[in-house]
């Protein structure tokens, strides 16, 4: 398997990634939504772009050195989901919006005064509200609208709407579970924002969703935009929801069996710095493609100890190469510098993850 | 704190580093075992150096790319503690032997006719042995020592010693339980070695050893080599362990306080992207320096939120910085290209992770 790639290696499968690109596109374009993808899960140009050629409107981006390298590769419309605060991102903040439209999301009239600060043209903002995942944001209703109306009422913010993110969607266990965390988390918003228009300010944005409710929360009247990331390249989270299979997963780490200790041991050379550990321990939270009688017993920084059924056809003696389906792709995106294009099967190109660790 | 730089950040105390090495160098020292420190923690030669000056005979690394760089900065005494398998692999391990000292760990036949290919002198290999961490190796005794009868035979390696990692030393509960698991296994590795010399085979090499057992088993008769890496920054894990307190932990995550959407919740600008999921849900997996009142309660990759008791004298409005401690000081230092160097409190040099990212 990809003999002229050494291992551990990042594998993306980019007729995947197409299909997976497109599918979201055609579900945003039946709903009439605007599709927002974020780019943390690829963290490079080249495949933003592909989502920008697909149809979406506009990227979003956790941290100002992501939004950066995306304004740098042409990329001019940029929601900013994170709380900017403190002088030297306010600096980069003021001139990264000389090269793009910028919004910025912020659940505090402190956050808002700072970015006030940057003067020019108002500052857009989405006030973002805690639809149960408990991160940022007041609760929908009264919380929030009292919040949207102190933050409208600081000069130079112009509050364009309300954003959540559905978080807590990850733990649903059931597909009906999924469909009703995703209809309470656009209706939530909708009601919330129809009690702001009575206290008078006009909201034109309802933003939400993450990849496991992008789909369901797309159809709810009122939502304008949503925002999946992980849909881009799917792992086994997207899996255990229900919204990807082993066949739309399309970013994966090649590794090679380095040890054979038992008959039912594996180990391979890919642990931790390859994969994280997110999700870890939880059934079936690293596969390997193809390979069902293949569990992953546990991580070490660069060991994977794996267990094979012994009914399994597969020896896999040390040598022998495995594809693994990471549990969250995001994460294990940002430990690579690069990632090796695959196109009918065939490695084709390079690609850098130009955007990896750009925490600041 | 530290305002000349922005957050999230790893900041890394150079005098707490100091201390800790210079502590382990003498413990190693007063039991008259080598100290062979582990360069995962730092990945970085200019700490490998320091480690070197205060008495380590040579660095173990875990993948190539690692023994690379610190071949590139001069070290020229390194245990690679991981097997090497394919030609890629074996080819930039030829180039390596011309520049500096290598010894190669395995488990296996397989990986040690590999090595026998590589010609020249003979390759020295430390065989690993399975002492209750269930990753590579097979149990001591007997199966070890036929094991090693079997690869001391294959022309062109050389057998010089058994190593192994007490991985499962992590999951003690108590200080007995973790000086019994170093005691083992230092005991197990001993008896195995007679064994191997009643085949026969004299190996002059006993190495064993991480930081939780690095101390307890420094002094087991027989004992020639400790491995611990963590040490040198220490983490949480190391606290829990009794080896560590917080006043010894090194490497920390300066981080921001974006948001305040309760009394009781503290939201950071720090997430799995800067401080990774491993330990992820233990109690006090990651802890804000000097702030007992507040616990971690869950990260997404760019946030981290908190909860802080009503008791705390500490509000943490917006803005506020902390120093987080990771749970796991290796893997958090792979996820930034830069740490900051502090100096009697001072940030005094900035210093590369020169071998981030090297899993190949």
């Amino acid at each position: 398997m990809h003999p002229e790639i050494d291992t551990p290696a990042l594998v993306i499968d980019l007729d995947t990634v197409r299909a997976n690109v497109d599918e979201m596109a055609r579900t945003a374009a039946r709903h009439g939504v605007k599709l927002r993808p974020h780019v943390k899960t690829h963290k490079m140009p080249e495949l933003a772009r592909m989502q920008l050629d697909a149809g979406a409107t506009g990227v979003t981006c956790a941290k100002l050195g992501e939004a950066e390298i995306m304004a740098d590769a042409g990329i001019d419309d940029i929601l900013l989901a994170f709380p900017i605060w403190g002088e030297p991102k306010l600096r980069r903040l003021a001139a990264l919006r000389e090269r793009a439209r910028v919004r910025v999301s912020l659940d505090s009239p402190d956050v808002a005064a700072g970015l006030a600060r940057l003067g020019g043209t108002p500052v857009e903002v989405l006030v973002e509200v805690d639809t149960g995942q408990h991160r940022l944001g007041r609760p929908p209703g009264r919380p929030t609208a009292d919040l949207v109306a102190e933050i409208a009422a600081i000069p130079g913010i112009d509050v364009a709407g309300l954003l959540t993110l559905a978080g807590h969607a990850y733990h649903s266990r059931t597909e009906r579970e999924l469909a009703e965390t995703a209809r309470r988390e656009g209706t939530d918003l909708i009601a919330t924002a129809e009690l702001c228009a009575r206290d008078g300010i006009e909201l034109r944005e309802i933003s939400v969703g993450c990849t496991p409710t992008a789909r369901h929360v797309a159809g709810v009247a009122g939502v304008t935009e949503i925002r999946p990331g992980t849909y881009i390249f799917n792992d086994t989270a997207m899996m255990r929801l229900g919204v990807a299979t082993e066949q739309t997963t399309a970013a994966r780490v090649l590794t090679t069996v380095v040890g054979r200790p038992t008959a039912e041991r594996v180990v391979l050379d890919a642990g931790t710095k390859s994969l994280t550990s997110d999700g870890s321990g939880s059934p079936g939270w690293i596969r390997a493609a193809g390979l069902p009688h293949l569990r992953m017993d546990f991580l070490n920084e660069e060991h994977g100890v794996a267990l094979l059924d012994p009914e399994s056809p597969a020896e896999l003696p040390v040598g022998t190469r495995l594809q693994l389906i990471p549990s969250h792709a995001c994460s294990v995106v940002n430990l690579f510098d690069h990632a090796y294009g695959v196109e009918n099967g065939q490695v084709t190109k390079e690609l850098r993850v130009a955007a990896r660790g750009a925490v600041r």
